[in-house]
């Protein structure tokens, strides 16, 4: 799990980098709605003036980049999953294995970054649209990996749509339970 | 569609009906900590103080009535969908275009009734446990399903987690995409 490392807080980093790195957090965690500026403020241990210096719309802003960071660390863990693994298969196993960790560290209880940080409401489409940016990066990654395994152009799309919504749907019901068995159990269904 | 009725606005209802509604379906568009009190007090046509008669622990209270009433919605959406149907693959099927009409009346975006108004942070014991509750109760309603059409009981119990999280995880996709047709897609992937 070393390059989803969102939870190293050990090294110093400049204050841009903190506040992202605590936005993704705090909204994973507690979503967009539920996490207050000061709370962000103070939890990357950063003045208030730095906030609207690095991210001039601030919350809004600061989110999009949130979910851009957290979800260039999810693209490398799903690459480090499929890069040493024989089959589409074996990396998808692996893949959910490292998600159900990812899923342990983090109290069993942390949402999607993708969609606790830009699903906000219907009104905003600029997330909206960030959002399924971001998924389609997933998915093409995994489709690559499916393509370079022989499947099909066809057959490699469908494999990475179901692993993306196997994956999603299976983080709910973890979350509900509590288990993060619900992710190691998701290969099967494939 | 009929059953899955919070959008007819038309009868008049009791107050306390009228707060169950609004808190349900503001929080579905946009998460528990996305949603005011004031916004749903007016929302509900309801005076301030109707809230803590009815709730008296106020929005905490109301949210786990909202899900609670939501969740029967959908308990009948699914009942409905199995009902008539010849096997449990039609029956799934059914279910999944039932969803993506509902996903095309919701502005092709509201979230999980149940994950939106009670995933509200990982402090929040009560409502996770209400959560696993009322999923425990949809996927038995599919699995009775599955056994009323002959499956074993534990393929029966597989059926139904393989479907919840193919809708679960499915939706997800849907929303960023705003497309429904992930939904109806959806039976293909069991």
């Amino acid at each position: 799990m070393s390059s989803y490392d969102m939870i190293d807080a050990e090294k110093p980093r400049p204050t841009k980098d903190r506040l992202i790195r605590s936005a993704a957090e705090l909204f994973r965690t507690r979503g967009y709605h539920g996490v207050g500026l000061n709370d962000l403020l103070a939890h990357a241990k950063a003045p208030k003036g730095s906030l609207y210096h690095h991210f001039p719309n601030g919350k809004p802003d600061l989110a999009m980049a949130a979910a851009t960071w957290a979800s260039d660390g999810l693209l490398r863990v799903v690459a480090e999953s499929f890069a040493g693994a024989p089959s589409f298969s074996e990396g998808a196993t692996t893949l959910c294995h490292k998600l159900a960790k990812l899923f342990d560290m983090t109290n069993q209880w942390d949402g999607c970054p993708i969609s606790a940080t830009l699903f906000v409401g219907p009104e905003n489409a600029e997330f909206r649209k960030h959002a399924d940016h971001l998924y389609a990066g997933w998915l093409a990654e995994v489709r690559d990996h499916a393509l370079r395994f022989g499947a099909s152009e066809e057959d490699a799309l469908k494999k990475s749509e179901h692993l993306f919504i196997l994956i999603q749907g299976g983080w709910q019901l973890a979350r509900a339970r509590s288990d993060s068995n619900v992710m190691r159990d998701l290969p099967n269904k494939l």
